[in-house]
């Protein structure tokens, strides 16, 4: 941070090279010396931490425990479902060596961990006093990559993936359920990030789930990008690895399974929606700062006072994470420059003309309006600024996602739209397959997600215009 | 957990098998179909979640930020500092394959991330402005190996890696010992176990370091465990990846380097340190639970009255971390025996008669005693009793560390001591690497520590009985 250079693109003009340029300028993270790789650093981290501090709480509301699994994965396991096995194993990192030694069997480095977890538990499960069996960890994962993209697709992520035995289908189907409502609480109310909610199709479910619930986020460049997903396993691994359990009737039965994860991608998309041309902005409810003060003064005899008064505002706002910048190295202009960059949300400046008149002068990053303060009001109006940026935040992040919802009736239209404006396309799909692929391939289009409410069906199917079955939700992605 | 066994060994008796009981039934972890690998479960990983919240405030109160690096570490990397390499290749898990491709290079999976973290050091420093530079990351290691032992000896681990960069080698040695002593502090007082701190020598020290300080405690069994190490780097790193910078009079010089760790060891020790013949025993301080409320009827028409009091027990004591184990399928004596297996620290007993005197009776989990406690002064009391717990587990190992060093004169009395109850020896030794080398092949001890107050030397070298140039503790390792 010696030299400092703020965003040289606009995003509206080049989003992707903007995008990558506020992740390194604000410190987020950093390319790795290993192919696909990045490193978090400290003001990336701390959005995560906050992240997992959150949801972790909401998890164990429900039940769920935290654990850790080795994160090696022998072949064999990964062959047992075969499904899964083929939908995995293309981008399986493999150890192939320990020390000196050639293993006799390949490790996988986890992809995912239903199977290690799935064995362990077949151990652990006698009986119907054992279920539900909850648990998560929070973990990283690796999946092969040969582009990086920050945060949104990397070699290595870092994420968290709750798996559960129930005694029931019904049970099964609720926590699934019961976990996207905690995910998507999360995303809307901290993110700030409005989404869509539904289910994935056949072809794009997680191989080896029975159904796969999906939360999906619209991107300013047009582009979905899927913030998590809670999958119902059903019996399918509970029958390839053993998963039995005896009922209070003492009759045997397989545990019906349940998967479910979000990971560090939620911070890519949050950079996307909320970041403008100077740079980060950070949601409030989740920033790592609220606050940074800064203390302006002209004269070296000012300094004490302002100091003074800076500390002051910083005990005021004890409830609130903040920083004091008092470097002497710096100019104010330099230190705006910067925190505007990092996405705090709030600046406080106080100069001497404010400790004489008791006030400060606060500027907010989302519109950049000044607001100017008495001191003694600074523990109640604050935090409603902040709750008013978080509001404001979502709101236009609703707006552009309603707006770029757009229903098409025929295939004309539907590339008309990807070939414009893209966001979400609202379709008629008569339910095969086939359809769904060809539109995939001759577009890149694919079906983000059915609404859980059926929603009535306008037009016959876009591809093959025979009858729809039902309306969905297509979308180019990240 | 539907069958219940306890614990068949006496941990006098047969302490090892008594350790490998207690990780099991008490579920702490279990073996992971994995070489040498074990899965942690909720009852062990809840005690992780809490060293790490507690260690981690104390980091951040000394300006350190967590970061998370890739685990994939490039071959050259490692080779690059001579000694490091040469430390930790025999150990190395390597990938060789990313998805269907043979990797040009392999990687190895960090057995310790300094490399990787310095050549991205050698990025971001410039001047004397970014420093100090702290970072942190919890995140899982791996080390090959070939035995598992829960805890203390696995292939994949989970710990914490500090790693920081300074402008003086003043400013690098204060940070190992701030560390140093947050180590300390935290295992002391939190876990309990106290410990001897000092200096590794040569021979023992971090592959690649200039000074490792380290904290060492003492099994029941009389084996000494390295409970965290602190590492003075130098400029070894600096310059061999090129972490320079400029000071304040433009000047430019290499940076100097500290790394530390502490790692799920520690929870092997705290197993080993307070377990009895009962189970598994929980610090009050770093347990996740921190009292048991057990109701006890004979009548149904109990039932209603005395779960009542036990509600009200639980909302009494709220500041603290309580289950109600109100499940109908168990009785109390099979209860008690779980949570004591399980280390709770207290246990509350409620029943008819105790209703009716509007009291509580609650038992010790360190000594069995029964204390009957008036309801109205429950959320006075216990926390007291907690305390005390905490207080005298610390005061049992203490008493323990204590009688079981023991100071030598000659080889005689040393390998006599490592044939009875071993301990630490406090032994006076020429300073000479071949002497530490021969005790150590002969006798399989190794010098532990040198205490950092130089204690006055008492005889020659035990081993080649020369003049003595200091006093040293040895013991049998972990």
């Amino acid at each position: 941070m010696s030299e400092q250079e703020g965003i040289t693109v606009k995003k509206s003009d080049d989003f992707s090279e903007w995008y990558t340029q506020v992740v390194q300028k604000a410190e987020l993270a950093d390319y790795a010396p290993v192919q696909g790789c990045m490193v978090i650093r400290p003001n990336g981290y701390a959005i995560w931490e906050n992240i997992m501090k959150t949801m972790d709480q909401n998890f164990k509301k429900l039940g769920v425990r935290n654990v850790y699994f080795p994160q090696f994965i022998p072949e064999s396991f990964l062959k047992k479902e075969a499904e899964h096995f083929q939908g995995f194993v293309p981008e399986c990192a493999w150890v192939t060596m320990g020390g000196n030694t050639k293993l006799g069997e390949r490790l996988a480095i986890r992809p995912t961990s239903e199977t290690i977890i799935y064995h362990m538990f077949s151990k652990w499960i006698r009986s119907w006093r054992d279920l539900p069996l909850k648990i998560n960890q929070w973990c990283n994962i690796v999946r092969w990559e040969s582009a990086t993209k920050f945060f949104v697709r990397t070699t290595e992520f870092l994420w968290q993936e709750g798996h559960t035995a129930h005694a029931t289908m019904k049970d099964a189907d609720k926590m699934m359920m019961d976990i996207l409502k905690v995910y998507q609480r999360f995303i809307e109310d901290y993110l700030a990030i409005p989404l869509l909610t539904g289910k994935k199709t056949d072809r794009e479910r997680f191989a080896g789930a029975l159904t796969t619930t999906t939360l999906e986020a619209l991107m300013p460049d047009g582009r979905a990008i899927q913030m998590g997903t809670s999958h119902n396993l059903g019996q399918n691994f509970s029958k390839v690895f053993d998963m039995k359990f005896l009922d209070k009737n003492e009759k045997e039965g397989f545990v019906w399974n349940t998967s479910w994860g979000v990971s560090t991608r939620m911070i890519g998309a949050l950079i996307m929606a909320h970041g403008d041309d100077k740079g980060l902005l950070i949601p409030p409810k989740i920033a790592h700062t609220h606050v940074v003060i800064i203390p302006i003064f002209y004269k070296p005899t000012e300094r004490k006072k302002v100091l003074k008064k800076c500390q002051d505002a910083k005990k005021r706002l004890e409830n609130l994470e903040i920083i004091l910048d008092d470097r002497v190295e710096y100019t104010p202009g330099w230190k705006f420059n910067e925190w505007e960059l990092k996405g705090i949300p709030l600046r406080i400046e106080i100069g001497p003309k404010d400790v004489k008149k008791k006030q400060v002068i606060v500027v907010r990053r989302d519109n950049g309006k000044k607001i100017v303060i008495k001191e003694s009001q600074l523990n109640k109006k604050i935090p409603k600024i902040l709750e008013d940026i978080q509001s404001s935040l979502f709101n236009k992040a609703r707006k552009l996602l309603r707006e770029n919802i757009r229903t098409v009736k025929n295939y004309e239209e539907f590339k008309k739209v990807l070939n414009g404006k893209r966001g979400f396309i609202r379709a008629c799909w008569c339910g095969n397959e086939s359809c769904e692929g060809k539109i995939k391939d001759e577009t890149g289009a694919t079906i983000r997600t059915i609404p859980f409410k059926k929603e009535k069906t306008f037009s016959n199917c876009i591809c093959c215009n025979k009858k729809a079955k039902e309306v969905v939700y297509f979308a180019k992605a990240y």
